[in-house]
Parts: C-alpha cells; sequence; structure tokens
C-alpha cells in the first residue's frame, strides 16, 4: 500500500492551495471523501487547443483515492484528456444562504472539493470495472441487474480516471459573522438552509409488475430523506 | 434597444455550441433565463498564465443580458479578468437520476446554461449597483436594509460582468431512453426526481426582536417549498 493512502491529509502542492480565506481550507481526507461521496455532480474544467476554457457538468463516481468520469468518446473532453491536458474538478454542496446586516458579510455556506490533475483514459477491463462502478454507486447491486455495455455502447464511451493528489476542500459552516457596530441593526440575519432533496421515484410506465424502485446507496441529508 | 435585446435566442457562434447531443441544445433566451434566475451557484472557469484550468464555484445574479459575480480582488480569477482572460461559466439544476434497463442508458435530467466570454470589470456606481443587486436577488427591499460596502469592503471586492452573448442552454428531461430489446429486463427503470430544497430559516441569536426572515426571492422549484 503506498504510504498516500495511509495518510489522512493530502500533501497538495502550494500552488493548488487555497490562497483566499485559508482557515477554510482542509486537506483531510475524510472531508473530502465525505463530500465526494455526497454529491451527485462535478464541474470538470479543462483548457482548448485554442486556449479556451470549458467547465462541463458531469455525474462521476469516487472509487477509492481517484475520480471516475465518463462521456462520449467524442467529446471536447475527451480530446483534451488524450493529448494529456491539465483538468480541474470541483465538487460543491451548498449548505446554505448566510444573510448578514451587511452587504459584505452576506455568504453562502458549502462544503468544496477541488482536484487537480492531467487525468487519465480507462481501457479493458478496468474500464468495466469503472462502468460498473458508476451505475453500482446508485444502488448497490444494480450494476450485475442491468444489462452491461454491448461492444458499440463500450466503445462510444470513454472513461477517465484522475487520481485524488492534488485536492483541496474548502468549507464554509455556521451563522453570520457580522461586524460589532451593526449588530443593532433593524434587520434579520441567520442561515437559510438548503439540500438536494428526493423526490418519489416515478417508474416508466412499461416496468414489468412487481418490481420495486431501488433503495439509492446516498451519503449526507440526502440519504435521510 | 439593440436588435439583440429584442431577439429571442442567442446568435451563439458555432464553436461555442454542444456538438454532442444538439438535439439538447437550446439557445431561447426565455430557457436561458430561468435556469439562471433559478440556480443559485455558477462554476466558474479560467485558465492561469501556467496553462492551468481552474474552476470556482460562486454566487451569482443575472442583470439582464449579463451575468455580475463577486469575489475577493485579490483572487486569481480577479487577476485572470484583469488580464482579460476568456472565461467560461456554467450554470446546472439537477432535476433527477435516470434509471435505465442498461448501464449505457443511465442518465440525469437537468438545466444547464453554459457562457463563454471576457468578462468587464465593474466600477464606479455601477459597482455599487451590482452589489445591491447581488443582495437584492435574495429578497426584494433587502439592499435598502443592509449596511451598504463601507469603503475598504468596496475596494477589497471585485465585480465582473459577462455579457450573454456566447450561450447555451443543454437539457435532458423525460423518462428512460431503453432499447427495445432491454424492455423485458427484470430491473426497475425511471426517474429519481432531485430539487434543491429550502429549510427552515435559523435567526441569529442576537436578532433584534420583532425581525422576520425576509421571503426569498427564489422562482422555480425552489419557490413552490
Amino acid at each position: 500500500m503506498p504510504m498516500s493512502d495511509v495518510m489522512s491529509a493530502y500533501a497538495t502542492e502550494k500552488r493548488f492551495r487555497p490562497k483566499r480565506a485559508p482557515e477554510r481550507a482542509s486537506y483531510d481526507k475524510a472531508l473530502v471523501h465525505a463530500v465526494l461521496d455526497e454529491a451527485l455532480m462535478a464541474h470538470v474544467a479543462y483548457t482548448d487547443e485554442a486556449g479556451v476554457p470549458h467547465v462541463i457538468p458531469m455525474y462521476f463516481v469516487r472509487d477509492g483515492e481517484s475520480l471516475l468520469l465518463h462521456g462520449s468518446a467524442k467529446m471536447g473532453l475527451a480530446k483534451a484528456a488524450r493529448r494529456g491536458a491539465p483538468f480541474c474538478i470541483n465538487v460543491t454542496l451548498l449548505d446554505g444562504l448566510v444573510l448578514a446586516r451587511s452587504g459584505f458579510h452576506h455568504s453562502v455556506n458549502y462544503r468544496s472539493v477541488t482536484v487537480h490533475g492531467v487525468p487519465e483514459i480507462v481501457e479493458g477491463e478496468e474500464k468495466t470495472r469503472a462502468l460498473d462502478l458508476t451505475v453500482e454507486r446508485l444502488a448497490k447491486g444494480r450494476s450485475a441487474e442491468v444489462r452491461a455495455a454491448n461492444v458499440k455502447e463500450f466503445k462510444a464511451t470513454v472513461v477517465l480516471r484522475l487520481k485524488l493528489e492534488q485536492v483541496a476542500a474548502k468549507t464554509r459552516t455556521g451563522g453570520v459573522n457580522d461586524e460589532p457596530e451593526d449588530m443593532e441593526l433593524p434587520v434579520w440575519a441567520g442561515v437559510i438552509p438548503l439540500h438536494l432533496a428526493v423526490g418519489t421515484p416515478l417508474a416508466d410506465a412499461a416496468c414489468l409488475p412487481g418490481l420495486a424502485a431501488p433503495h439509492l446507496t446516498l451519503t449526507g441529508p440526502l440519504s435521510e430523506r
């Protein structure tokens, strides 16, 4: 087992550590994993050959100390990965709106993870496993129940792996941080909590009788609703 | 009034139009505005001078045909804006998980807007107005109630405006799209709806008595809860 797997914090290079509000930054692996396992969407950024940045919302799954992404083999993001372009991935959970007594101290509560690195393209059996994990993340056992990718689907899909090495979490929690001189202002201050909520499953009209919606494998507040 | 304000669709250049699944793309201004007005978080990407992409989650507000962002005047993103770097902003609402009978046809329902362009830095009275809009977006009338930025706060904040010109929406709605040969598989298929939900406001303990939490100015599903 490499040393990085047994350490509890990422040894992120200084250039990938947040400079603003460093007191809100963390490199703790447990915190990073918790955010990545709760969030259902990553924002994946890369720069194209003309120097134009792109950012794409993507479903993803954490596989130990890496993130797995998948998409069309023809997408610009796949081309960027094939030429070894650096990527930046941000995953953010929006936890609340912070309404302060001054405009300046308005804020949001959030838990955010940013990962930098050059993704590798996953092929062969490892790609099959990655696609299984992608489905398995939603509901335990589901990857064995659904039809696996056929040759055409397998070829049409690209799978990328980005190792969790250059990683930084950033979080804001708690209440308002108003200036002492603003405390007597007659304006409501506090936090409006936000969370992603799961609605009632809508079964496809052609579902065979007797099939129940799967129990989703979700972590964090999502799992409690 | 410039022509672009009276047209109902963005005249987005081909290079900023999605190439994958173009049937899911839209340039309709009403759709774009609805997504931007409902979402509370944008993901803002730029490339630094070393060629490394960055993506930052940010609160934002739409001001007619532009987006307003704000942050620390010292942040890397502000430096990139000052040197005229191109930005890419994505705003995505995650509406549901689509569980299909094959791994390949698993998907997500979403409404997403991507904007490309070079932001301008907003100064002077227009900056004051932008900061007011940023607070006003949360609750009507609030910008007049809170303490306005003092000179130090005003200087410490950068405000960026990105015009809505190179804009593309992309959406997926509806149910599963399974292959005809998979319809008899004994696996549940359907959509699990997702939405961002608003919790009960938590007043700051030092709130003056008699102040009620503001009625949030929210659009879309958020406003119905």
